[in-house]
């Protein structure tokens, strides 16, 4: 018996192994990057789903069209249209999940040994995505403002062959945190100018700002131009609504949607009909602002409690990012330690995170660490932190 | 700007093409490969989201585990046990559509220029899913009884470098309508004995027999055996329960699942979990038995208006198969006449179905049509193959 696979298919079982340690019972998790359970829209999908029509039923039930549902595509060109997004001037898609997206240009313009940009850390279902399409990796560092621009325009100046993509998560990072700053966006594309490639702005969590005055600096590149190279806008409801419906999206340029499209005929012909009916309902019945709302403030609080505790406990020489949205705290260690001794010793004492190698394209450095407010309730946040600040305390 | 893409990426679009053109307005469309709207199980998808309780509303907006929503994976292994089908021995996992089984088989195995066996005619998505990863292509042809196992034997035993796959679908196939004697299944397995390669067995419609006298034939060569080379068995509930749930699987040994759960991993994260709750719960509430019955009895009859039509009408010289199951015949001309021309003509007068070189992996052969039944109103069918009859005896 032969199972002599391609190339393509090599892969790191590392997701499956944190989410094996993080299920655990009683453990106190900052491992999650799902939205909390009690704060799912069940009665929201419940008022939705009766108030369907027999014939749009039968339609949630039916094979749509490749590209999206129509009547969710013209509804979310009119929530993008709000972002200040160039719906007109752009073609649409809807996927299985922003993972899709990410993973249908990935299909679309990768062959082995291209190079792809990304942020440093990074998205861990992006570099999958790269990976299983044999990318290559150069990394640009973070600070609180974005991604290092220097860097970056080294990276693009060098005399190898230009990278595919830049990758970036602008918008309440993950694992990262971090919000990008106005000056910094504008960098970013100047940066870009004149080089042959191809922008991936991932926004999963930009509607999730903690204050009214940061919103402004969640309107997304693509939105406020130049678009100094083509960007592809990917996104999803996966953190509003709930990622079990799997409803993501790509915007981006025709002729890339167009490519997008005849993939995605291969890949699972279309996305969920009854998923998009409720996303499209969730929008048009105008609920979303009033539970994205809610949302903020949620998560708003758990993240004060978890900057409270990591304040009052953690031992000098650790340093943390302090979001203003999203789901995520970056912790970074004293570079002699490794996250993942202190993973082993936390889990331990009953709390579990995720090791920032993970996150690492290149998977070198091993020092930072992602805590996610996201998933834990309240009132085991604090208790958590400090396990976690026992068991860095257990290696300094 | 550059859109230099993968040289994966080059596709046909001759579904979207088809798929306009069978979407004018009035048209009696014999093109459709999707559930009769009017069967689709709306009524008991309302009784099953009402029964569902809080708890696991919330879980079905939440992320599942990549290979299933475990609940459903319990109830979907139960279904196919009664089917004889070996789950212990086997790894089982939810796709999003049975499309995604193959695509994901396509992208674990095969490098550029691979070959892949496949029936002519042979399903258009996994035509599609080959070459997609760019599948070469050699093609066995059909009779009434299966594939031909001398042809099969012949590529088998040429001197090149083994095939990937062998791709078939023996119960009511797509497109062909025919259902694989005992015979013919077991000189299949016969003739793959000894030889390095692996058996994709496709099963999206066996549910759907017009007699229980032919339920035996729809025993799944997977679940007879002997697997003297490994099965990899699709299938999906999109032709039962339906296809906007895009609720797929794929069972086959236990290494290959592994790959294809790291696969999916970066593909599309998980298949939607609402989707697989009602699938679940359309299992254990045991709903599926009385339903199939009441598709069965009607594609039966549509299959019956149809057959008894093109009795009626065909010109000398058209010969078309007798489907005893599923959705489809297919019907084949004299020689000299393209398929393509009497569509044109066919639409002009009202009518449309699928070209046959749709479905041949090397776009050489066209004198033969699939012509469905399944989504067709009943009192349509008899002026829809008169049409289809007009424009074949006109370009006698």
């Amino acid at each position: 018996m032969r199972f002599s696979t391609s190339a393509s298919s090599m892969r790191s079982s590392a997701i499956r192994e944190l989410m094996s340690l993080a299920s655990k019972p009683d453990i106190i998790s900052f491992s999650g990057g799902m939205p909390n359970n009690d704060l799912l829209p069940v009665q929201e999908i419940d008022e939705i789903y009766n108030s369907l029509s027999p014939a749009v039923k039968k339609q949630a039930l039916q094979y749509g069209p490749t590209g999206g549902y129509p009547p969710f595509l013209e509804s979310l060109k009119g929530f993008l249209k709000e972002k200040g997004l160039p719906v007109e001037d752009n073609g649409l898609i809807v996927t299985t999940g922003s993972m899709q997206a990410i993973s249908i240009l990935s299909k679309i313009f990768i062959d082995p040994g291209d190079r792809v940009i990304t942020e440093y850390p990074a998205f861990i279902g992006a570099i999958s995505a790269f990976k299983s399409f044999q990318a290559d990796f150069e990394t640009i560092s973070l600070d609180d403002d974005g991604a290092n621009i220097q860097e970056l325009e080294n990276i693009l100046n060098s005399s190898k062959p230009l990278p595919k993509f830049v990758y970036v998560t602008p918008y309440f990072h993950n694992p990262a945190g971090i919000l990008y700053s106005k000056q910094r966006r504008q960098e970013l594309m100047q940066a870009l100018k004149g080089h042959d490639v191809i922008l991936i702005e991932d926004d999963a969590y930009g509607e999730l700002y903690f204050d009214e005055k940061d919103k402004e600096l969640t309107v997304p590149i693509k939105a406020t131009g130049p678009e100094t190279v083509p960007i592809c806008y990917t996104s999803s409801f996966s953190k509003y609504i709930g990622p079990g419906l799997r409803i993501g999206w790509l915007l981006a340029p025709n002729e890339i949607i167009e490519k997008c499209d005849l993939a995605k005929q291969s890949l699972d012909a279309c996305t969920s009909t009854l998923s998009q009916v409720l996303a499209h309902e969730f929008l048009v019945q105008n609920r979303l602002p009033d539970y994205l709302a809610k949302l903020r403030k949620a998560y708003k609080k758990r993240s004060e409690l978890m900057l409270e505790a990591l304040d009052a406990v953690m031992p000098e020489g650790v340093t943390w990012t302090r979001p203003k949205g999203g789901f995520y705290i970056w912790v970074t260690l004293p570079e002699q330690l490794n996250a993942m001794d202190i993973l082993k010793k936390t889990i331990d004492k009953g709390a579990v995170f995720v090791v920032g190698n993970t996150f690492d394209p290149l998977g070198e450095r091993n020092n930072c660490m992602r805590i996610s407010f996201c998933n834990t309730p309240e009132d085991k946040i604090a208790h958590g932190v400090e396990l976690v600040a026992e068991s860095i305390k257990s290696f300094l």
